[in-house]
């Protein structure tokens, strides 16, 4: 197919997914990932031992808001050809983060030494693709007008319990007027397998949302009075679970350094 | 076709929209129409003088999520066979309102006496369509559940003038927790033809509607703690900007008693 003959030549389409991942492989390209090859889908990334996979699969089946899979490994097979046949996860990603029972261990900029042959790798749709449909809308999306992080908060929503993996739905926040609220409930609809519409719309205390001004991560952003604040579930949601289930070994990718993949997110449009 | 056979016969289908006219027609049901022939679209209707219909179709184009026009008639003609073959727009419905210079001249149950050839009937979707597809999605209609009109309000939302025809927008109200409003986007999305999605959630002030609690029209509802108000665009509005308009002669509705036709409502579901 066309992609590695591109890459031999050095001519991967410019802000392809493709060439970030080149860029990012070579340590062309350091940090996040926002705003890169526009257009292309972006994931969120949990690598568990071949033990748990089971387990956490079934966990995103029954939380597909939270945890839409877009994609998965063989056991011990570093690519995922569904997302991008010259893929490899273990060096296209910027940052990682590796964890021992629970424990962050270290943040390399490549996982190739910490590589198992009992890894399954796990991409999970992320907001990057929602909110680009929702700016293309001329929607503001606060948190990148303002240039910080997106506000997440751990809800008293429960997830679906799969093995040992359960815990609260983590929510992002973003504050829209009435009027572009119904509108991207209707674009992000479209895209299911990037946490599809809201979960819940301008009361946060109804899902245990103590101090909207307080976010648990990222950063809090300002609501105007004519806004209310729609929340969508968040892919931090899986990280979190994990976190509880203090696996012997995990890998996940370091906070804003997404997976970019070939996938356009126009393919992921169900309308 | 079938219809008139069926007529001759007696037999038009049990609870068909064309047995809810023969229904009405024949005298044998009197008064409020929501319930009956469940499935069927049912229509607001305002009857113009042929002088005065160009703008008032030019008004619906321009404005359709009050005025979403379903079917029309020749001028002079009471059919309108677009939306029931045996369709007689002077007979078929339960009751009429007559309006002379803008004043109400008459409530009669049948308008063959006031009939003029240069009449033009105008149909426009009613909420009672996606109500039905919200109950059938389990979401509780509180006017329904309470057995009271549906709580209409004039808004600060300005109509598209066309001609003489122009006012405020006015607006029916659902009190539904966030999770239902959610649903009740995606839901009244797919019809655009019976008002479609919502024009506003949860923030009434910022629609110039100074008290829920006091309705313009219809009956005032109770919103729970939990719940947001949801605001529709509705099918008085038109009706509204005709009585400021003042003309000459005018029929329409009288309020509950609609125009049932052979439509389906699933017919005008665009997804």
């Amino acid at each position: 197919m066309a992609l590695s003959s591109m890459r031999k030549e050095g001519k991967p389409p410019a802000d392809s997914g493709l060439s970030a991942r080149l860029a990012i492989r070579a340590g062309a390209h350091r940090g996040a990932t926002s705003g890169l090859a526009p257009g292309y889908v972006q994931g969120n990334l949990a690598i568990l031992p071949q033990a748990l996979a089971p387990d956490f699969l079934r966990f995103c089946q029954l939380n597909p808001k939270p945890c839409p899979l877009i994609g998965t490994s063989a056991p011990g097979d570093p690519r995922v050809p569904d997302l991008g046949e010259d893929l490899d996860i273990r060096t296209d990603l910027s940052r990682y983060r590796v964890w021992k029972n629970g424990e962050l261990v270290a943040e390399p900029e490549d996982v190739r030494e910490f590589w198992r042959d009992d890894l399954v790798s796990f991409v999970i749709g992320c907001s990057f693709s929602f909110e680009e449909a929702l700016m293309a809308d001329g929607i503001e999306v606060r948190h990148i007008t303002r240039g910080c992080n997106v506000p997440m908060y751990r809800t008293s929503i429960a997830t679906q319990k799969a093995g040992p993996f359960h815990g609260p739905m983590v929510v992002s926040m973003r504050p829209l007027t009435p009027r572009d609220a119904i509108r991207a409930v209707q674009i992000t609809t479209r895209f299911p397998s990037v946490h599809g519409a809201p979960v819940h719309i301008g009361k946060p205390e109804m899902i245990g949302i103590k101090d909207i001004a307080k976010p648990d991560y990222g950063d809090a952003v300002d609501i105007g009075n004519d806004e209310l604040p729609v929340f969508w579930a968040c892919g931090v949601t899986p990280q979190s679970v994990i976190a509880t289930v203090k696996p012997e070994f995990c890998i996940t990718h370091y906070p804003g350094s997404m997976l970019v993949t070939d996938r356009k997110n126009t393919e992921f449009a169900i309308l």
